[in-house]
């Protein structure tokens, strides 16, 4: 595959990867009105025959009403999914059930538990005054009964939603991953999708380091597993602790924190006097604004104790992370980096961020803690951290990487018979197969071997079964090894 | 367990099956006020000093801004999912993942490929102008760009549109199923959720009835291989075409044909007389509407033909499939029942339904032929046949039948340090076995070995393993196997 280095091109094009589609798509973009797909919708009495159309007037069915008006609707519908979302047709969900298939595995490997929300939850759950992208983002809608409902950006606010409401009945701590969609509402001119599906895992009650090592352990695991080495993608850790200590020293006060930490989470997207400018609105004095953009300009934390002194906490969990990485044996794979500070609101320490090392693509996954979330919704606050990890920016690694894996269908059997009389005999051939494991392909109509041969080929059949009349009277069918054209008659009941 | 015997009870609380919460339910339900778990959040500012907030008020910030008005805001936030969606706990999501576990794997053993399509569609895809109780029930918006938008109520309609985008770069017959959530909003009277799952099978390209046989048998072998059998559940089968003869021999126009099948779906459902109504609001004579209910009480096909004649096709059809059935070996799970028409306006031919036997419970399943649903959309039609089935009704039936399956979280290993200093040595215990394919819990705070024992209880772990000092400074841990108790030391090299 030639490896595309622009990766707006790559996000906007992954799924579609014929030149003749990327083109088409192109023009769409560039002339929102041009859709060749718009297609008119035949009136529904297409078929109807005026004779009947007569009668159904005139009146056999003894009724005056006049014909239903839908027969002179005419109707657009377009063939493609709604702008920002996508199909999954059988080569995309191939990919998607393998990408979540080592999601799973991975979490299961860390002993966490799967668990689930509704993709529609109440408005109110991710509302924060915070400025969050997430936030700004959010699909949301007023329902029937007249609810203010969103499609989930995230999964956390849920996740803390369902722990309080579990309380005292669940023991901790839980270790609880799941794979949800997500959406977001925004302009395109990004390229980006409007949903994406997320892999979250978080723990619940460990107000310990160990539990972030634990996690960053786990989203290396899963990179090691699909190939990908500490040369493709590292992750910066930094700790919001470490802004607050500024902000403490400033005496700003602690309900500013979230704020100031989405403002500078947007250090790297937009020019430094607009983030300084911003800051100032939000109470903070030029001094303070000048020591954050100070300290987030550190990257080792020897640098970061001559600042701050050796005695905040900040440093002492930065350390204890390093050490433990030590030990898991992935030092290689993160380092420290003090403007990492994450752009949800709610992270109150340790922070992570997966990046790739050419620095072609966005984020690739992101973490942190969250021990205060929970109050925010009415609950108690227990120490909590977790991760979300897209399926986007990672499949278009492993373009650039050249790692997707080739995914082909497989079915282990094809049968079919050689004439319509023998369909029968063909289903209970396939049936008795299937009962002993076996997946199995069943020709439905009568169709030349030419054509059988043809769709053997495209699902990877590794045996055709063939039901002709001559073998079928004495109780046999034949079959072909595909792979060695090996063929054979065998009794129907030695089948296996 | 106890069984139950009210349906729309199982239906409203069968993932809620402790007593206290159904009680709660039931007084929310009654009253719809009523909100135990309205809690009032604390204002973000409550970990907030007075002095802090002097401080900033007062200004070494030099900012003069006064505090921002979210400190005042007090929001109450619902711990429950929105009315009619589930949250998936640990214990719901391995039921979740079982199922859809034998939904894949019966689908992979008949040759099936996955797909799936956006949750959320355009609204112009669902509306069809027949009085579906789905169309009805569509879960619609406008999005923020003015679209009108509904969360998907089925998948046909995707899979339709994505069929006719892909247009002649697929090779007939397409054998897809999906496993995808589907909404529908409608009041909760019934105790029916608003958001279910829907496992989908469907064949295009194949005009036989060979593809209905095919069907049917794989719902077949999805109910064997839960413990299902024909005395729990059957299927009713019969064919449009019945009904379409009928409006034929009284020169009823075509167009109307959708709109029938829809009225008399909800034969079983209100009175006689409103049918009756309905039917000559319709344009349909009394003699007609006579003639079809006489026909719809028709139980066998010797009697179907007594009264159409064997020329008719959907005769021609019906006996192949019957024909096929046997040979498939499933016979006596099938009846004819000319009352079957299924409540979607898009079937053309054969439909059928899954029932249980005991006939407490809403239909299990339900598929048909669409053969001319591709040209309501624009596209060139395609013969074409599939189902649904819902994650709901079955649960409730293996309740019933006390098939519900024990799922158990399995974690294979726990590792545990005996003091906190040997936290990385676990780490590093626990990184070891997982690259050999070990799942691990491993203990991220320092607790007493009696905490650790109830959790490998919990998670049912095979070992457990414990990091103490004297055994590390040999290279060595301590194994217990839990089911036996045996206790033996291991070089950590050899752990596997």
């Amino acid at each position: 595959m030639r490896a595309i280095t622009n990766p707006s091109f790559l996000i906007h094009h992954h799924h579609h990867p014929s030149l003749a589609s990327a083109v088409l798509r192109s023009l769409r973009h560039r002339f929102p009105n041009f859709s060749p797909s718009l297609i008119k919708v035949r009136a529904q009495s297409s078929s109807t025959s005026h004779a009947e159309l007569d009668n159904a007037r005139t009146g056999r069915s003894g009724s005056l009403a006049s014909p239903p008006t839908h027969l002179d609707v005419t109707q657009k519908i377009d063939v493609n999914p709604p702008k920002g979302t996508r199909d999954f047709p059988p080569e995309e969900m191939r990919l998607r059930n393998w990408l979540f298939q080592n999601f799973r595995e991975v979490s299961q490997l860390f002993g966490f538990e799967e668990v689930d929300f509704p993709v529609l939850e109440s408005e109110a759950l991710f509302i924060r005054k915070a400025g969050e992208e997430i936030r700004d983002q959010l699909y949301c809608f007023e329902d029937r009964g007249n609810r203010r409902v969103a499609l989930r950006p995230e999964l956390t606010p849920s996740l803390a939603r369902l722990v309080i409401q579990k309380g005292k009945s669940v023991s901790l701590p839980l270790k609880w991953f799941a794979i949800g969609q997500c959406w977001r509402y925004e302009r395109m001119t990004r390229g980006r999708r409007r949903e994406h599906y997320q892999w979250n895992m978080d723990i619940i009650g460990v107000p310990n380091v160990t539990a972030e090592a634990e996690l960053i352990s786990s989203i290396i695991t899963f990179f090691k597993r699909i190939g990908i080495t500490s040369s493709d993608v590292g992750f910066k850790v930094s700790s919001r602790k470490v802004l607050q200590e500024v902000l403490r020293r400033y005496s700003i006060p602690e309900s500013l924190f979230g704020r100031v930490c989405v403002i500078i989470d947007k250090l790297e997207k937009i020019p430094i006097d607009d983030i300084k400018k911003e800051l100032m609105s939000v109470e903070l004095s030029e001094d303070a604004v000048e020591e954050l953009l100070q300290i987030l300009s550190v990257k080792s934390l020897t640098k970061l104790e001559e600042k701050l002194g050796s005695s905040v906490e900040a440093l002492a969990d930065l350390k204890q992370l390093f050490s433990l990485a030590e030990k898991y044996g992935y030092s290689d794979w993160i380092q420290f980096d003090a403007s990492i500070v994450r752009g949800l609101a709610y992270y109150t320490g340790i922070v992570f961020e997966g990046f790739d090392r050419e620095g072609k693509l966005r984020a690739i996954c992101g973490g942190g803690r969250y021990d205060r979330l929970l109050s925010t919704f009415g609950g108690d606050d227990l120490p909590a951290c977790g991760f979300g990890f897209g399926d986007a920016v990672i499949v278009e690694l492993l373009k650039e990487r050249r790692l997707l894996p080739e995914l082909s269908p497989q079915v282990q059997n094809i049968v079919c018979s050689l004439d319509q009389d023998l369909q029968g005999a063909a289903s209970s051939v396939a049936a008795r197969l299937r009962e002993k494991g076996q997946s199995v392909d069943l020709v439905l109509e009568n169709k030349p071997l030419k054509w059988v041969f043809k769709r053997a080929a495209r699902i990877n059949a590794q045996r055709l079964i063939i039901v002709g009349s001559t073998e079928w009277q004495k109780g046999m069918v034949s079959v072909k090894i595909l792979s060695s054209g090996e063929q054979y008659e065998i009794k129907i009941d030695e089948l296996e």
